[in-house]
């Protein structure tokens, strides 16, 4: 069994809403030291493949499933057996 | 600048509906090896904070604003400046 977590993005270029909110309000708690604060999601797959297939699975799940390719972008890591 | 990402996820007790929804249609889509998808979210801070105040910051902003405790969890990671 292999563990791969994937971490969903917004793109460079997508104003994330959600992280400006909890930046503002970040400092009304007090904590100005925060410059930003921006927002993702991730999965965790557990996989029961060959490690040279991971990619390829990650891939189709992602590309499928995942990821909105109009405003987000992915990448992958694998955390181990 | 120190960045930091606070990884926030169900705590192992608690269901994880869109988890298992998208477990389901990930072998639906043709992937029977996905064994299991846990979904989590996490947050990227961009902290103008000395190394030896980042715990005392993230758990303060963890703990009143990111993680509701009753059904989630989270741990951190320093990825460097």
């Amino acid at each position: 069994m292999v563990n791969v977590r994937v971490f969903v993005t917004y793109k460079q270029s997508v104003f994330d809403p959600q992280g400006d909110t909890i930046t503002k309000t970040v400092h009304t708690i007090g904590h100005p030291e925060v410059e930003s604060v921006k927002v993702g999601k991730f999965f965790d797959l557990s996989l029961d493949t060959m490690p040279d297939q991971i990619d390829t699975v990650v891939k189709d799940i992602a590309t499928k499933l995942l990821v909105n390719f109009n405003m987000e972008t992915y990448t992958y890591q694998v955390l181990g057996d």
